[in-house]
């Protein structure tokens, strides 16, 4: 490889804050806010799920000495607000679902690595941080704005997480030489699954629904 | 005794992680979720009372190092998941209310043990550590199902944890070689004045209702 | 001055804590809630955004050793419990908006402070945890009292905050030696917009809000 595992890992992720901070801007254009309301649910949603992980591993929230995050949600809720008067109202909700998509795939996969590598509660502990950092952003976000979370949608979404956290979980095990590999596969994994929910509506097979005594 | 203090404590709160866990599936049928969410909001609400006691005490996560909560959990919500369409609708919610009651009984005595045990803000903080650990995890679920939470129903719900809690921390003050009494005596009071509440609708008394210059 | 920097800080908290305990019973009283989920809520609304902040500093909770914090705000939430019926309901609406303003100018720079003076990644980081000290009480009230929160509205918030906070971490790296100054004007600043705000009904300029390609 021409870049090693740890820049790897910092390049997703600093792709991931961009993508997370810019998906709450969308999500944000849904309500009236303004411009330091967009920022600060930017910052939110871009370190939310991240933050939650650094709290429950009881560590050093990694934004506290990693300033360009901020920076970079800053920047990127910016570019978000001055743009999404640009785009088509069903080009924001698709646009928002992959910038969505990227980031959680992104997210995903470098939680897992960073509770991993704390040795936390493995094997299953990584498992549930990467989903954390993943989904808990994004959760946040939509609890701030009164949406109805995405945990919450007939679309696959924590599925795929949980199936892109617990592979890399297998690689980190089973390959460790190959971590980022793993990393890439397993992200790639999370981006397909959803892509394949949103391009295509497959959706959480029948046997899979809660079934009440309704019917 | 025939078991140890900590033994029994150990055993209320597998009970409650279960009992929290099947909350979660009984409150989630409400909405159409599938059996991935499910067990996602299980161990979320099982284990996100007493996370954020440990978050708060500044603590290392219980579950970290004691993964079979996060097994319990799981199985429970899958347990949950498969039995949920066999059980009637006014059923599910009268049994809902019910294990919900059993949770909450067994956290808020397990959670006040723990912060007393850390010399937490005594004699207060274990109280409020206590409510924290009961409420905490059953609030998370309500917040990410969209759901009013119980907190602002008018049965009895902060006032039989509260009072919980402040009787053991009472036996724990007053009687430490009984604190295993103190706790299964605290547990029951909880339990029973939440069964009041359920079956006979004892509500909070008028003087305690807030009244606003309406009338 | 008359009294030190950390006696200013204190008052100001203290004073802080009872307002934001009292805005969360003026809060709870347009829903029909009770005498202690009154004080539960006025007690989270006082002590959540600093406790968030703690937990983000990786720090102990200021009100495990300093409990007074926690019986201010429950007597200051019966207090507001017995007289919100003598206040008239468009009143209260008015009474909340600057008891909420009272105490996030307090808590703004409180944030602030601690963080500087920890070295939380300065000098964005003080920033932000002031932001969320100030905020984040309201914001945790909001979504437990299942209404819009603070964030939403088109007044003045976020911002009046945030400058605040900003000129407070300006007043710290430049004129350390005058920080209590500092302190006093930062909060009047924000005291003073959010003023602005709900008297005059100024608004966030129409160029910072956000503008979707609806017309």
């Amino acid at each position: 490889m021409f870049i090693t595992t740890a820049e790897l890992i910092t390049s997703i992720s600093i792709l991931g804050t961009a993508a997370f901070a810019f998906s709450a801007v969308l999500a944000a254009s849904e309500k009236n806010t303004d411009i330091f309301t967009v920022a600060v649910l930017g910052v939110i949603t871009a370190v939310g799920g991240g933050s939650t992980r650094d709290v429950l591993l009881n560590t050093t929230v990694f934004w506290s000495e990693e300033m360009y995050y901020i920076w970079i949600a800053i920047t990127s809720s910016l570019i978000g607000f001055l743009s999404v008067s640009l785009l088509k109202k069903n080009l924001v909700y698709t646009v928002n679902l992959y910038v969505d998509a990227i980031a959680i795939s992104m997210f995903a996969i470098q939680g897992t690595d960073k509770a991993w590598s704390l040795g936390f509660g493995l094997p299953l502990g990584p498992i549930m941080l990467g989903i954390i950092t993943a989904v808990g952003g994004g959760v946040i976000r939509d609890i701030l704005l009164q949406r109805p979370t995405l945990l919450l949608s007939k679309e696959l979404y924590a599925i795929p997480v949980a199936l892109g956290c617990t592979l890399h979980a297998l690689g980190l095990t089973f390959a460790p030489q190959y971590s980022d590999i793993s990393a890439i596969v397993s992200a790639l994994l999370v981006f397909y699954l959803r892509h394949l929910s949103i391009s295509k509506q497959v959706q959480v097979p029948r046997w899979a629904l809660i079934s009440t005594g309704k019917s």
